[in-house]
């Protein structure tokens, strides 16, 4: 495989997708010299992007970007996909095509859906999960609520070398990237923590750390992560402990499932909770019960007449 | 034991708990000439009854009714309780020792935790279900928005002669007492209808019709009925049929418990959902699912800060 990545400095990066991961994604890494590319869905925010640049806060920095619309991809040296699962799976065929067969793709989403599909792409494959708190603020501004890291592994081992020089160059003190040998590990306890914080923070419309002070909703979440572990064949006792920990630490937070549901947005339930469902033969009442809940919630918001 | 229903025609009825069923069967029971007493916990409401005596809506009319506090019981030739289960569960002790022992009661509560109490009071017991549908509009006002019956029966074989000449005393065409035979039947199809249409309303916060029409709640409502048949050696096949045509039958309604979490009233789910539970040693994880939702609603709704 021809090395695409053999410079140092300045890397030439194609963002698929500017919600808040997108946003935050290319503030960070314009802030560190690399040329970023945003590839977006509506011309509103094409021309946004292009006049404005992006705004990172709380520090109120402005990065310069370019900005293009999704479905005529540049030349990049790589390209990292950060739309959610809906979006994906409806436009994933159509960018791959368009993507030279040497350069390295990083897809960072919720779920593990996509994982699949992906795995039979031609390009070298990275998958990422990120735990940063981030929250879009308009077409071009996006606050950084949380700092954390992002991890990047593979699914084939080929792209390990590659994959390792990408997170090399990436990586800042101020914005981690870190290569990940248990990749599946880190996506599946990614998936329990988003199985059990994300519906259950939208379907009762509360904020994470509600879902530890509230005892009703304490029990929901302990059986939401029991099914999930055993879907995913994980750890229950070590995978509760987590849970716990990540909704403690972002308990002011609003989830981006409950954000979905306020703004009448398709939410990313059937690539978290449904996945799982699919996943195995077993009963997950408590998961079956959620998903049916929060595909409910989204038909009643739109149909709310009293 | 001394048959103090031998006469014909006026009863002396106290009517315990003026909700919407109480203020039903005072009216409609007041209108057939019998002279009706209500007990009620709020001094306001004792003085609005006695005042304005109680209106039933569609039809407008008038009925002049006594009212007493609900710790000050009178004589009177028969009782009917119409508070909800909390109400009853924290009073019925005080409300059983002011009553003589040869009066009979009839108990009209939704849900079955109070069978097992009851069946041990030494008056005559009488249990009813009810399937009107009323409304209460105000203090002395009810609105009727649908006609049903109310079905009698006894839960004690002493209990049935004296049963049988109260029903035929109160029963009118226009406002049916009938006696049923099968009075833990009747008793169980109502708490099965209960506990699919009220939890599934109240949290998903729709009318009855929606949980036939919104596919989703319909797959949920179905779990609900299959568990709650389970817990209750009921058939499921004929249960989920009958819960459907109330559903249908009910489509523009909104259920009690709906409108209690909306006004943040304590709602019936102990009664209903949470006798379910206990009832059995099985799991029923779609019917723990919604207990843990509705309370948690309860809680939710008092402490919605955003």
């Amino acid at each position: 495989m021809v090395n695409n990545l053999g410079w140092w400095g300045k890397v030439n990066i194609g963002i698929i997708g500017a919600g808040s991961t997108g946003l935050l994604l290319a503030a960070s890494l314009a802030k560190s010299n690399h040329k970023i590319t945003m590839y977006v869905r509506r011309k509103t925010q094409q021309r946004k992007l292009q006049h404005n640049g992006v705004h990172l806060r709380p520090n109120g920095m402005t990065s310069k970007v370019d900005s293009q619309m999704h479905n005529e991809l540049g030349l990049q040296d790589l390209y990292i996909i950060c739309v959610k699962q809906p979006v994906l799976q409806k436009n994933v065929e159509g960018w791959i095509n368009q993507i030279p067969r040497d350069k390295p793709i990083l897809f960072l989403q919720n779920g593990m859906s996509h994982v699949d599909v992906i795995a039979d792409f031609e390009q070298p494959i990275f998958v990422g999960v990120l735990d940063h708190g981030a929250k879009r603020v308009d077409d071009y501004t996006v606050e950084h609520t949380g700092i954390g890291e992002i991890r990047v592994g593979i699914i084939r081992k080929d792209d390990e070398a590659l994959a390792k020089r990408v997170v090399l160059q990436l990586h800042e003190e101020r914005f981690p990237i870190i290569f990940e040998e248990n990749t599946l590990h880190i996506m599946k306890r990614k998936l329990i923590v988003n199985a059990v914080i994300n519906p259950l923070t939208a379907m009762f419309n509360v904020r994470n750390g509600r879902i530890l002070e509230n005892a009703h909703l304490k029990a929901l979440a302990k059986q939401l992560c029991y099914e999930a572990c055993l879907a995913l064949d994980m750890d229950f006792e070590t995978h509760w402990i987590y849970v716990k920990q990540v909704a403690k630490k972002t308990e002011s937070n609003s989830s981006s499932m409950r954000e979905d549901v306020k703004q009448n947005q398709q939410t990313e339930v059937e690539a978290i909770t449904g996945y799982l469902l699919q996943l195995t033969d077993q009963e997950l009442p408590y998961n079956s019960f959620i998903y049916h809940g929060v595909q409910s919630l989204s038909i009643e918001s739109w149909n709310q007449s009293d």
